[in-house]
């Protein structure tokens, strides 16, 4: 496997899996206040668009990496709903 | 212009502006507590090696996105280490 390859596969899996701390870190803590719902409401919106993409262009490393990313926003974007202060 | 490349800018308009929520309301209140840093020191990661992924395969439109996010979440981890409480 060529080097460039490596390093798309090692930038995609960084860019997924990057908020799995701020997800351990509201549920561990129940706090959201300093965080915007805004920043996951649009990322959300735009792993969605990614994720019909790569569906439309049959494209496996573009339904994965947005798919797996929409499921883990999501989940933070749960999490924003449920501990933020009415 | 078809549809299929419109659904692709609009995505990456999307994931690409999708912290400057992030960033106005960290710059207003000044608190960041909230906030996983290594969210962003990983997303950072991912968006260089990205980046350098776009400029090796000479990728316009990955240059401009992943470089584009690059300089907005370098600018949210700057706030995080200025607003963060040692």
């Amino acid at each position: 496997m060529d080097y460039i390859i490596i390093l798309g596969l090692v930038a995609g899996v960084c860019t997924t899996i990057a908020v799995i701390p701020q997800i351990k870190k509201s549920w561990r803590n129940k706090e959201v206040e300093d965080i915007s719902p805004l920043m996951f409401i649009i990322l959300v919106t735009g792993l969605s668009l990614w994720t019909v993409y790569g569906i439309i262009k049959k494209d496996i490393p573009i339904i994965l990496t947005n798919g797996t990313s929409l499921m883990l926003n999501g989940i933070m974007l749960y999490l924003m709903m449920r501990y933020r202060k009415k």
